[in-house]
C-alpha cells in the first residue's frame, strides 16, 4: 500500500501486520511450536496456518526445523529477525493488561535473575532518564522525505 | 475468536489488530487528525475509514471533537487510552528501522529536552538494570488460567 513507503511501521504491518500472524508469533515466544500444537491452540484453519507460517519463514521471522524423520515433521522456532519482536509483543500485552485486563491480568513478564515483574519504558541515555510518551519528538531520519514521513 | 480468552495480546488486536487501524492511530499520533486528511494520507475508501474510526471512537481509543460549525467538521483526537498505545506503535517502527529500513530510517524519535534518540528497553526496577527479551520469563498472573495461558 501506498502508505508504506518511508514508514518502518508501515513496512512493519505487511509482514506481521495480521491478527492470526501476531498470534502465531505470541505462540512461538510461549513454545508452541508445532503445526498442530498451534493449530489446536488458535483454532485457525490449517490452509490459513500454512499461508501464514510460509510468509513468517519466507522473511525470516521463524525458520523451519524437522523434529521427526518418519514422518517429517516441523517445528517453526522465532529467528534472532522474530525474537526481535518481542517489545512490540509485550507493548500490545500491556495494553491489554491495562486497559482490558481489570485487575485480573493473565500473564505476568518477569526477570528471570530475580522473578520480580518487568517495565517497559523510554529511556534517554544522555539525560540518563526515563521519557514519558509526551516528551517524544520526532524528526527526519537520513531515509524520511520530510517531517512527516514517520 | 476464543484465542483471545485469558489473553492480554488477542484482547488488544481485537481492538487494534488490523493494518488500517494501526495506520490510522499512527496518523493520530502524527497530527493527522481530520477525516479528509487521513483518507488522503493513507488512500483508504471512506466507508473503511468511517468503520475503522467509529470502531476507535466506540473503544475510547480516540475522541471525536468538532473543529468548525457551518458545515460540523470533526476532528480525531487521542484519548489517554490511546496515547498508551504509543510503546506498541513505538515497538513496530524500531522493528521495521532495524530489519527492513536499512541504513535509511525514516524517522527518528528523540527527547524533547535534548533532542538526542531515544531508545525503548525492559528494565527491572529492582536490580535497577534494562533486560534483554532472552532474559524474561512468564508466570501466570491473577487472571491466568494456567502458565500457557500468555
Amino acid at each position: 500500500m501506498g502508505a508504506a513507503r518511508g514508514c518502518s511501521i508501515a513496512g512493519t504491518l505487511e509482514i506481521i501486520g495480521d491478527r492470526w500472524t501476531i498470534l502465531i508469533l505470541r505462540d512461538a515466544f510461549r513454545g508452541v511450536r508445532r503445526f498442530d500444537e498451534i493449530q489446536q491452540d488458535l483454532g485457525i484453519a490449517r490452509n490459513v496456518l500454512a499461508d501464514r507460517l510460509q510468509k513468517l519463514v519466507e522473511h525470516g521471522v521463524l525458520e523451519k526445523r524437522p523434529y521427526q524423520d518418519r514422518p517429517v515433521r516441523h517445528e517453526y522456532r522465532l529467528t534472532p529477525k522474530g525474537v526481535d519482536l518481542s517489545p512490540a509483543l509485550v507493548a500490545l500485552m500491556r495494553w491489554g493488561d491495562k486497559h482490558l485486563a481489570g485487575d485480573d491480568v493473565p500473564t505476568v513478564l518477569v526477570h528471570d535473575a530475580c522473578g520480580d515483574p518487568l517495565d517497559q519504558t523510554f529511556i534517554c541515555w544522555t539525560c540518563d532518564t526515563t521519557v514519558e510518551p509526551n516528551q517524544i519528538k520526532s524528526r527526519p531520519g537520513s531515509g524520511g522525505r520530510h517531517a512527516r514521513a514517520s
